[in-house]
């Protein structure tokens, strides 16, 4: 069926369905949806998304929720198939109880908007839509609860994995609370979509005007970074090895920083000494979204995928090693299998473009021309990333 | 001189000394030396420079204050030439008048440790050391002060320009304060090496003993990355287009965010107006040392250095751009000319072997190591990052 390594698939593509954004419209503190009177008493809907929106929120409408505008923006952008996630801050504010009714609920709703859109038209097996379902993980949350909704999700045929935040029940992604839920995701076969959204303490961002783009830009990959990170030192991915997890924006900076991670692991024994593998075995075992906006990017993500099985096993690095003979595989050949574990994505409805007479949205030109570019891909592996990897890891066709 | 370009220099190494430690022995808050007895009497010092430090500092010695021992360890690893830079965290924690003596004692100090240490054999107008002294940047300074120090350390022959924290004075080096300085540092022509101490906020670390990891791992590039973008979004290399800025450890994680921060920008007029030029732009005119531990990073480092031109200006990218055709630039051309900004370090004496029989460092191993294994670099280019990019960059030779 070689038609269907053409088709464009979007993994990282948010909405709030009509549920949620009712429950955003009923809330008095952020996350909170809030109409406001503009001109000509027309009336505008804004988003508070985060702590201190500026410029009132951001203009929120029916591309947040409605099919069909997420169909629209597909065929603007030649999307064949996208796989639809809750954009952040998902359940992780609401208490034990609202958390497992919504998640239940919204779960459903997900299965439904799926399962009733329109399937390709060459491709009348093949769906339009997916989904990444909820899970309620909220502090106070019973693990039954949790099992149940992977259950859930499980059974639900559209959707193929669930979307998290880093909270876990409250104390991060290496609370040990959280292995009966690996394991169940783990036998389930589904795919988690690990999503940012806290950043860090905004102290860091100092006290000069610069609107969201230090929280987006850095504070997100920070805090992607830091929660696989410590799922890796707290070994769920030894306890875990077939969990598949997709990270956001390209895995936010851990490609950048695993070596430099693989080396202060080294220099501290009692942590060096929990884990099977050097920290850089562990990202070839990761998926990553092509989210990244440039072609230099995507090549470096595909090297330090590519190049992981070198690092297997966590050898004593202070005896002499066969390393330098290893590094010297052919880069070429790194890139090429790095690049199975890529994923074409837009971020959609998020970075909309500024004037609406755009034809496409930028972001998603930026990050198909970045597939285009990216040094050292053939045509097989490009196709790959934008889409064949999203197909056969999600098991769709 | 052909032989010089086989020179090897360490541009990233530090030492606290003899008046630093000393003062550090006096102090009972971090940063602190404590003295402990061991077995057989023997007393150990114990370096606290982090808030709760593990196993109750880490030990200290000689490697941090005794020039035989930094020639000794230059030896050892076959490098020529280091330029020494007191260690983190500095003056930071000092009250104005005790950093503005400090400095500019201990930038007489540091003067006197490398002009009065050996020359190279071969090259007897050459040191094997000098350094980057220090600016009094602690809250309640004066202008006039910093001011002074920069004209110190401008007649000292032997310093080539000085290492600073994040935190100016006390505000980030956003601040307008600051532009007086950065103005002198300019037209003295002197290297500004930007290091990390403070990383994030620790709760972003979790409940979980990781040692120092996340701290090291993690905090420190986040940190230089957070410092620089700041800078990068107040305008100071509009501002002071002629500022040498060094950046510690690769850079951090701005070379994998700077076309996302790029992205971001662009979907904030307020901040976008504001700018010269596309975010990546600026990383052509920064100075990343080599530090990052794998040959990957420091293609990819080189890469996004190498690709900087691309992005000059500020266009307004949502008319159709020629960027895709420019993309197309060969790769091989943007890894070669972005290596000539880059530069091999140590970090000694952090990251020692874990075992006393080792005979090299494996931090520093790895360091060479990937120079000679980075993909697209010529021998020229490997010899320019190891060492003639430095005698350079400092007007040395």
């Amino acid at each position: 069926m070689a038609a269907t390594t053409r088709l464009i698939v979007d993994i990282h593509t948010h909405g709030y369905l009509p549920r949620y954004a009712s429950m955003l419209r009923s809330r008095a503190v952020v996350p909170k949806i809030v109409s406001t009177k503009v001109r000509d008493g027309a009336v505008e809907e804004r988003l508070h998304i985060l702590n201190d929106e500026p410029s009132g929120g951001r203009p929120v409408g029916r591309q947040y929720w409605d099919r069909d505008e997420k169909l629209k923006f597909m065929d603007k952008h030649g999307i064949d198939v996208s796989i639809v996630s809750t954009a952040n801050p998902w359940l992780d504010f609401l208490s034990a109880t609202q958390a497992e009714d919504l998640a239940n609920e919204l779960n459903d709703d997900l299965e439904q908007f799926c399962s009733t859109g329109p399937s390709l038209a060459n491709h009348q097996n093949v769906k339009r839509l997916y989904g990444f379902g909820l899970l309620p993980l909220v502090p106070e949350i019973t693990t039954q609860s949790l099992l149940q909704s992977v259950e859930q999700i499980s059974k639900l045929p559209h959707l193929k994995g669930l979307i998290m935040g880093t909270k876990g029940v409250g104390n991060g992604l290496d609370d040990e609370a959280l292995d009966p839920v690996w394991a169940a995701i783990e036998k389930a076969g589904l795919v988690i979509f690990l999503h940012p959204h806290y950043g860090v303490d905004s102290n860091a961002w100092g006290g000069k005007d610069n609107g969201h783009v230090l929280q987006l830009a850095l504070g997100f990959p920070f805090e992607t970074t830091t929660a696989v990170t410590r799922m890796i030192l707290s070994g769920v991915f030894d306890r875990y090895p077939r969990l598949r997890l997709l990270l956001a924006h390209s895995g936010g900076t851990l490609p950048q920083l695993s070596s430099r991670l693989a080396s202060c692991i080294d220099h501290d024994p009692a942590v060096a000494s929990r884990l099977n593998h050097d920290a850089r075995y562990y990202l070839g075992k990761l998926y990553f979204d092509a989210v990244a906006y440039g072609p230099e990017e995507l090549g470096f993500v595909s090297d330090v995928i590519g190049r992981a099985e070198r690092y297997e096993g966590n050898k004593n690095r202070e005896s002499s090693s066969p390393k330098s003979n290893i590094i010297k595989q052919a880069a070429a050949q790194l890139r090429s299998s790095g690049s199975k574990r890529m994923f074409f994505g837009t971020d959609h409805p998020f970075f909309p473009p500024l004037s609406s007479t755009e034809e496409k949205w930028q972001s998603v030109v930026d990050n198909l021309e970045a597939i285009d570019a990216a040094e050292g891909w053939s045509e097989e592996d490009k196709a790959g990333v934008r889409g064949g990897n999203a197909l056969a890891l999600l098991n769709i066709l």
